[in-house]
């Protein structure tokens, strides 16, 4: 019961720097590849390999640990898919959903700051 | 004249990892600590001891590295002020204040996750 509040969808876990919204959600997605993976996964990626094969090539040591500590978070879940008891299908939660406006935020702001940048399809 | 562009802002200067936007704007916003400098330079903070007092404790080679950063990124700009050449005020360039609906969008859901979170005044 302590998980979800009706409206507010599930809280997230994390150990806090001071009670600002913003300190806390950087806490969980303030570096380079989060925030990637997010929109990966707001495009309907949802397997390692996929993750593997986006453009920025992220490290595959990078990759696990930030899957980890997404799920850890609450961001996003996994369910074994296949033969491979270890293949795992990744979806965002609801908290992760809840994510797409700091995406679409950012790729608005590329998109003007940048050129040359293209929002992916 | 390469600087700006009619109506869309000066542009920003860095190394891109791809053309997604997403990705450009993280190759500079992405730590745990720049969009809280934004934050502070958004509520009207524009002095190094203001961004030292605030809350998350910032360390001060961290502060000084990033206002370094963002300058040279073309996000905020710095004059000097009173007696001591050293002492200098930042503001918010055009594409420094563009970042306030990525800072907004982390607030609010800062504010949904995290109980006992409140945005500052």
């Amino acid at each position: 019961m302590q998980a979800t509040q009706p409206g507010r969808g599930p809280r997230v876990r994390h150990a806090q720097r001071s009670i600002c919204p913003v300190a806390c959600s950087l806490d969980i997605l303030g570096d380079r590849w989060t925030l990637l993976l997010i929109r990966d996964l707001l495009l309907g990626k949802s397997r390692y390999g996929e993750f593997l094969a986006s453009a920025e090539g992220i490290p595959t040591n990078i990759l696990a640990e930030r899957l980890k500590r997404l799920e850890q978070a609450g961001i996003i879940t996994s369910t074994p898919y296949g033969n491979h008891a270890r293949r795992k299908e990744y979806r965002l939660t609801q908290a992760g959903e809840a994510l797409r406006p700091i995406v679409k935020a950012m790729r608005d702001w590329g998109l003007r700051q940048f050129p040359g940048t293209r929002a992916p399809d």
